[in-house]
């Protein structure tokens, strides 16, 4: 029998994963009607190691390995992934299209599908990505801007119980790694931003209902006021795509952890939460024909269209999804339409045509994508 | 036995226009596909009377009673349309809405809905239209802007057939009625361009695809080169809603009825059928993906829209017109595309609801009747 080739457990791993919704697509969760879901990172890097922007490539190919060994020694990370566990995906040897997936699914970040630049004599960027399937709850970078970013992301807002999973997860890394930890300043990491717990906890809400009614600069103020971050989510840039937003914390530096997620959770997204609520019950109150007539459309065009660009599919998505919260469709159910927010993305489409498409077949496909599911 | 009330048997006869689709929105007729109707329209004054815009309400109000006397006992309108035939329906007596249902249905011009300004003592502008029922094939306006304006229309391009049918009833008319003529100019009318035979020839053309790909111009130049008229049809101005253009002579004095009808008929007419036919040709080889998605978009919008303006569900109708004439659609006919275009319209949509309906209650039951038919 021939030694397995791990490029291709690797690649039927990735099939796996792009045939599963992650969990946070579900569309369950406290408050699912505005919160699509809470994540809390940690930025972590290991004792020893230059960061991985200073580091070669042959330190960044050391730390690959120890990371793969230690962990898959420890269990975290499972060799058989028939039963489910965390699995070890090798992103600069994976297709162009899957590490756009991975990215697209919030499993790694852009520059991690990107890697580092190498030069030709050394290989490409050594970099990893360990992601538990099939929920994919929890999502190990390796080597991406600090040697490992740890997250944890659950549907709804569900703050507490992301932060009690990604704390027991770096314990049991911490039991294997050494991490680069000051007394004085706590971990260490590469953008001083993130140096002492090395938390960021974030929430991904959807505000149709400010946007229609103009009010969402209201939010940007109260983010900005709490020195919080708010970024568009799936978007290019500060628009949002869609009307989903990703509101987080911008430094952690002298703040616990508890305090980070109860500015967070206990402030800013329950106003915000509630002035999009309050924005819904204007709408079905004062502007219903309006709203009927807005949601309908864009289940008419996603129903319709035989080309759609992906904003525009995101836009005509988050309408639907506005009109199936507010209870003004029978169908689909939020479930779909959290879904096809991630299968009409350029690599997601890629995945279910079976190759790669130019723009114009993207908008080809990504219609009868919509049509079908929709219809 | 009670006298009948001739308001009660107007209102009876303008009941049953109503219902009726005119059949020059059958969809039938020769080139159907890009010619929606051709007209001929002769303009006639009675001799011993000032023309309308110098005479005072009781001149009009002699020609009125005269014009009804004499067509009635000549047949030409009928007492009893049971059967069928042409009724006097007088347009000062009937309602608002009817008045403007008449001017939708092309049956008379807005102006004659309007009716000249009278003062207080006078009583109502005396002016009345002719309707050959049920088919609303020719018409004769009595106190526009000449004392009679008849008028034949046919479904596509079937101009011929119109003037044969007009020059018929004119000859009806000028048995019993005296005509003001010249040896020198021929018939004598109250606006110059009409002095001589009297006669419009128009033809109704939709010319999507011409729009679609910027191309309009060219047939708005050649309209020009030819000093022939190129108007929205059912477009308040120059532009046509939904893509609807008639294109007529411009003057008569001089030009012999045959003249008239062959520069339109035997040139332009055809080499605009001509270019719409290749640009609707170019959508379905070279652009033929967006063309089924432009198509499919506007069935999606008159199939979910709540709420939609008259230009927008012109706009889009006319789009779904074009795909059934293409093939890409399925349902409806164009028949039915045809009798929407004109169901659509303020008066006929308050006629359907059966009250006056302001701008925004119009809106949705546009729509609904839009949803009701399409889907």
């Amino acid at each position: 029998m021939l030694p397995e080739d791990p490029s291709s457990r690797s690649s039927a791993a990735m099939k796996q994963i792009l045939e599963q919704t992650p969990a946070w697509l579900s569309g369950g969760g406290e408050h699912a009607d505005v919160v699509l879901s809470s994540r809390v990172r940690l930025a972590r890097n290991i004792a020893g190691f230059r960061f991985v922007g200073r580091a070669d490539v042959q330190e960044r190919r050391d730390v690959f390995n120890l990371v793969r060994k230690n962990l898959t020694k420890a269990g975290i990370v499972s060799e058989d992934l028939g039963s489910g566990g965390a699995c070890w995906l090798d992103v600069s040897a994976i297709d162009q299209y899957e590490r756009d997936a991975l990215s697209e699914r919030q499993c790694i970040s852009r520059q991690h599908a990107k890697g580092h630049k190498t030069s030709a004599n050394e290989g490409p960027d050594p970099r990893a990505v360990i992601v538990q399937t099939p929920s994919e709850t929890v999502t190990i970078m390796v080597n991406e801007e600090d040697h490992l970013r740890l997250r944890a992301v659950r549907p709804g807002l569900m703050l507490r119980e992301a932060l009690e999973e990604i704390n027991a997860v770096d314990d049991q890394v911490e039991s294997v790694l050494e991490y680069a930890f000051s007394s004085r300043f706590g971990y260490l990491t590469a953008c001083p931003t993130n140096v002492g717990t090395g938390v960021r906890v974030s929430v991904m809400m959807h505000l149709p209902a400010l946007r229609v009614l103009g009010e969402i600069d209201r939010v940007k103020r109260a983010a900005s006021d709490m020195s919080l971050a708010l970024r568009g989510f799936w978007g290019e840039g500060s628009e949002a795509d869609g009307d989903f937003y990703q509101l987080s914390n911008q430094t952690t530096l002298g703040k616990s952890e508890e305090l980070i997620l109860t500015e967070l959770a206990g402030t800013i997204v329950p106003k915000v939460i509630e002035y999009e609520r309050r924005a819904r019950e204007k709408l079905m109150t004062q502007r219903r024909e309006f709203t009927e007539d807005l949601i309908y459309r864009a289940l008419g065009v996603l129903t319709h269209a035989r080309r759609i660009a992906a904003d525009e599919a995101m836009s005509k998505l988050s309408e639907v999804r506005l009109g199936v919260t507010l209870g003004l469709l029978n169908g689909p159910d939020v479930a779909t339409v959290n879904r096809l927010l991630l299968m009409v993305q350029q690599a997601h489409l890629q995945h279910a045509v079976g190759r790669v498409l130019d723009p114009s077949e993207r908008k080809a496909a990504r219609a009868t994508l919509l049509r079908q599911t929709l219809s």
